[in-house]
C-alpha cells in the first residue's frame, strides 16, 4: 500500500503512521497521519487506495467519439462513458505502460484500435475524489481509431452492452444534458474544450 | 448503509444480499451482491460508500470564477478547486437541501455569497469513481457572487490556503494545462462548457 508510486512524499508531506484498516483485491483503506506542508502537526486521514486508471477518447477519422455503454454496479446505473480500465503494474508508471493500458482498454471494451498513422495525445491526468482517494486517471485520446480485427473482449465481470459514436454536437448535448455523467468522460471532455480540441 | 437515498433499485437492479467489510464516520465499505437488468445471475461487487456532495461554481460579476486552493491528504498535493463539500443529511436530497449544502461550502470555504438578484442554476450531478463507490456530486453555478460579511470559516480538518480569482480564459488555461486536475472541477467546467456558459 500504496498500490503505485505516483503519490510520494516531497515538498513539506510526510507520513508519519497509520493504521490498516481493510485490504480487498480492489482496495485498501488507512487511517494515515500526515504532515502536511501548511500544519505544524500531523493530521489523521481516513484514506482509500487504489490502482491508478487509464481513460481513453476514441475518435474516429470522420471525426465521431465512440464511447461504450456500461453497467455501473456501485450507482446501480447504465452509463455512456468512455473505455476506460485500471493499470495493474505496480510502482510509478511511464508514458509506455500508461500507454499500453489505454490500447489495451480501448481494444477490450470498444473493439477498436489505433488507425494507420495513429497517435495517442496524452491530456494530462485528474484525480477522482481527492478528498478520500488517492486515485488518479491518466487521459488520452486516440486518432484515429478503427475497428479491431478481433472485436470486443470486455473482461467478465464488466457488462457493457452497446459501443456507440457520436458526433462533437451530439457528445455536447450529452455532457449538457446530464446523461454523460462519470467523471473519467467528463474530465476528458473538460480538457478537450479546454485544449481547443473540441 | 447507503448514506443516503439517491442510488435505488430500479428496472432490473436489486441488492440480493451483502457482508459489511468496514464502517467508518467517513465511509462505510461492502460486498454486495447485485442483480443488474442484463444479468442471469447476481454478481458480487466490493462498494464504497460515501455522502453525496456538492460543488459550486463561483461567478462574480465581472466573470471571473473564484477557486480556492486546497491541501488534499489522501493525494498529498495541494490543489485550486471550486467550492466543494459533502451533504449531511440522510435520505434523498431535494434541491433546498442541495441548495443550502451548496451556499454553506461557498460561504465557509471561500467566504463568498450570492449577491444581490443572484442565482443557483443547477448543473446536474456526477459520479466520481463509479466503478468503486456510490459517491455523486451535485454541481451549481452561483452567480453572481459577493464577498460575505462574516469571511470564511474553513473546517478546522481542511487546509485552505488561498482563494483566488480566473478570468474564463485563465480557468481555461489551468484546465488545458493541468493545474486543475480534481473531478469536481473538472465536471463542472465541462457542463459549464458543453452548455455554452463558458
Amino acid at each position: 500500500m500504496p498500490f503505485h508510486g505516483f503519490i510520494r512524499e516531497e515538498d513539506g508531506w510526510e507520513r508519519v503512521g497509520g493504521d490498516a484498516l481493510l485490504s480487498t483485491p480492489y482496495l485498501e483503506v488507512e487511517r494515515v497521519m500526515v504532515r502536511t506542508p501548511t500544519r505544524s502537526e500531523p493530521i489523521p486521514w481516513t484514506v482509500v487506495y487504489r490502482k491508478a486508471a487509464v481513460v481513453v477518447v476514441p475518435l474516429t477519422k470522420d471525426g465521431r467519439f465512440a464511447m461504450v455503454r456500461q453497467e455501473r454496479v456501485p450507482v446501480r446505473a447504465s452509463l455512456w462513458e468512455f473505455p476506460a480500465g485500471q493499470i495493474d503494474q505496480a510502482g510509478a508508471h511511464g508514458a509506455d505502460v500508461i500507454r499500453a493500458a489505454g490500447l489495451r482498454e480501448l481494444r477490450e471494451e470498444s473493439g477498436l484500435e489505433l488507425g494507420p498513422g495513429g497517435d495517442l495525445v496524452c491530456l494530462g491526468h485528474f484525480f477522482p475524489s481527492a478528498g478520500f482517494t488517492d486515485e488518479h486517471s491518466h487521459l488520452l485520446l486516440a486518432r484515429p481509431v478503427v475497428k479491431s480485427a478481433g472485436g470486443s473482449s470486455p473482461d467478465a465481470m464488466e457488462a457493457i452492452t452497446e459501443c456507440g459514436f457520436f458526433t462533437a454536437a451530439e457528445l455536447r448535448a450529452m455532457v449538457a444534458s446530464g446523461e454523460v455523467r462519470d467523471a473519467n468522460s467528463l474530465s476528458a471532455f473538460a480538457r478537450l474544450c479546454a485544449r481547443g480540441i473540441l
